[in-house]
């Protein structure tokens, strides 16, 4: 995908770190105890963060201590997205199930969050955290913190909704990678309303990898390594929804965060994610109630969000050799390290809070729609059609299985239970199908 | 994939042409006449081929007329296979649907090669060939028309062979490319007994683009072109067959052709091919059915080619994120063009011929073997991971994916008509799916 402009700015933020990770990571090697114990790794995030921003594109940096604009650039290399932060890291070489009691009531978290009762906050969750709590309280002022506290989070709401409208329950996985961090995946699979349900958290560090570092590098960042190291950290929620009724649309999201550390002990650290619908077949207040959940979530923080990550999420879900879009879309960004840290976590944190409202009214609005044979074929062919952008184009499922090690399951969660693939498919004119090809073909503005 | 050596000879060979296909095509640009009419592109293979050899791998040229023994390198950059053939070339803008009576018995066809007669045998085709006949007829002695005839008649012997066991036929679609050469490709869907048969010739010519010429320089081709521009004619058969039946195996089959011109008028060519198969249960007999025949073909030519192109074909058809092979193989090579391109041809043609009697016997022993739902479920689980290689790793159809208006349908025929992605599969120890994913995790030797 050729290089796409669509923010006016552009600001690479560095964190200076008073801890160095690379000097940490050294005695980790071989570090994976059991699941959810004490990761060691994770003590690395500084515990006072000295804020320090530093503007630099392609062109280089700017001197330290400002904040400049500039553009967020899209380039083709790495949109890293939800299998990514699994696929880029996940070398789950301890796999284990987490068999928990999950009942604490959802309701509560808000106000939870705002006291800062960590513990508490967990006992809402799929899973214990990747994190050990007492880590996690330690460090609860920390971005690292904030945002692992706000993907698991995610994750139960989602879950819990899921569960509460198909009546099943998820199957949750623990997995913990040797090389530092580890993940829950939550999957519903064949349900009532759902064919494949799939909800997942991964937290995982480490040392960039040659060939992430130079997609990194590909799309601006400048990174200078200690003996070419670069430390990482990396966390997201990610989450693809296959139901089973044809009139209920797929769904996608993923939230993630990054941070690097640099030879100098500076961190760079920025967001990404969005949220996408894909139907079957169109329909207008579906896709209005969907998009205008984000652009309200959106509009509370910059203006041009909604308008920029909308056309951002059309480019990029889009099945090149088809000449379609994924879906209808929704919302995409990366590299969100603007205004500030604590803005920017708080655009994901709207974002991620959509992600229910987005989507139950709708899976509920359709739960007992009936459906022909034709509608659940058309379905199934869509559903191929979704495969091949996984498989083909998705950045994030194409590193991670290029990633020696990676958590195949977790990064192919994403694919359906099943899917079809007619030779030279073509559906009639003026029908519902072609509607929706229409639409697949030239992507609409819905609010 | 890491580059392999595979034989123990290299020769690349080059063929001095008296005519300049460069100059011709200039005067070619939008040609692309109705469907079966006289392709004038084709024109340019030269009538008087003087051959002359010259070995040159990644290291450079030796001096022209001597032949020199070298390593036949399998590279990671282009394995051009079924698809790519297509997808390479198949700027399918004039798409048409070719209806034709194809009452010639396929019996005669030997005695009718020996005897030259190219309009008597091409009646025999599921269609009239790609260039007219009328040049065939006047070019026959040329290696473009030999391989033109012999890929057209293996689709028509293995159609044939494949309706006489389903009871269906197949939909013949005649495809032509603005830029030169066209296609045909044949699709049975949802028959009596295969899911998804599809068995596609392509016949193309015009200039190599940046990106192809790069790849075939990276496995140690050395070409100059004109102002940069390389004419190049490729052509092949490719199929693959999807069976119902859980116990028939999918097979799948490639051979093709290609020719380039350089700079001073002189021509590289080589062969490539091969065919695998890929069951969803084991038998033992059939396996060595399969890999037997192959063997017997690949004897009369070279006592090392089954060992050689058995193992390349293993490690071609390799899901490297599962840990396994996509089936049990068979054979796989490419650029050869050794000993001489008439010997190189016979081998090609003692391949093409044994795709019926590899697969046909396979088919009628299960024709009628009863299956259970979770039989059915498995060979459903492994179409899934026949999509994951042909989308991740089939460099063909990556290339013809990659290559802009390429005719898709053609490159996807390969994809199962359904698939399916179980969250964390895995067979019961010692059932007969575990024995299956035992030896796509351990080739084994079957001969």
């Amino acid at each position: 995908m050729a290089s796409i402009v669509l923010l006016s700015v552009k600001q690479t933020a560095q964190t200076k770190a008073k801890r160095c990770l690379g000097s940490r990571l050294k005695g980790l090697a071989g570090a994976g105890g059991p699941s959810a114990t004490f990761l060691p790794g994770r003590e690395w995030l500084s515990k006072d963060l000295n804020l320090r921003f530093m503007s630099h594109g392609t062109a280089g940096r700017s001197a330290a201590g400002t904040t400049k604009r500039g553009a967020l650039a899209f380039s083709g290399a790495v949109a890293v997205t939800a299998a990514a932060v699994v696929g880029f890291l996940a070398n789950a070489n301890h796999f284990q199930r987490a068999e928990m009691a999950t009942t604490i009531p959802q309701k509560a978290k808000k106000t939870k969050e705002e006291e800062g009762d960590i513990a508490q906050r967990c006992r809402g969750f799929m899973s214990v955290p990747v994190t050990d709590i007492s880590v996690l309280e330690k460090r609860k002022d920390e971005m690292s913190t904030k945002m692992e506290m706000l993907i698991m989070e995610t994750q139960a709401e989602f879950c819990k909704a899921l569960e509460e409208v198909d009546g099943g329950t998820f199957k949750v996985d623990k997995w913990q990678r040797k090389e530092g961090g580890g993940g829950i995946s939550c999957v519903m699979q064949d349900g009532k309303v759902f064919e494949k349900a799939g909800v997942n958290v991964s937290v995982v560090f480490g040392y960039l990898t040659e060939e992430a570092a130079k997609q990194m590098r590909s799309r601006g960042k400048v990174l200078k390594g200690k003996d070419g190291k670069l430390p990482f950290c990396a966390m997201g929620v990610s989450s693809v929804i296959h139901p089973k009724n044809p009139h209920i649309p797929t769904v996608h999201f993923n939230y993630r965060y990054f941070e690097i550390e640099e030879e100098d002990g500076s961190k760079q650290w920025w967001f990404g994610g969005g949220t996408d619908l894909t139907p079957v077949y169109i329909d207008r207040d579906d896709a209005f109630l969907f998009h205008n959940t984000l652009k309200e979530a959106c509009d509370k923080h910059h203006p041009k969000y909604y308008a920029d990550f909308k056309k951002w999420c059309d480019r990029y879900f889009y099945v090149r050799h088809r000449g379609e879009t994924r879906g209808i879309g929704g919302i995409f960004f990366d590299d969100l390290d603007s205004p500030n840290q604590e803005e920017a976590f708080n655009f994901v944190k709207s974002c991620a809070r959509t992600v229910v409202p987005c989507y139950l009214p709708i899976v509920r609005k359709h739960l007992n729609d009936s459906f022909t044979q034709e509608e659940k074929d058309w379905q199934q062919v869509r559903r191929g059609r979704y495969v091949e952008f996984n498989l083909v184009y998705d950045r994030g499922v194409k590193f991670g299985l290029a990633t020696p090690g990676s958590r195949i399951e977790s990064i192919l969660m994403s694919l359906p239970l099943t899917a079809r693939w007619e030779y030279m498919h073509e559906p009639g004119k003026g029908s519902r199908e072609a509607e929706m090809l229409e639409v697949l073909r030239n992507p609409k503005e819905w609010v």
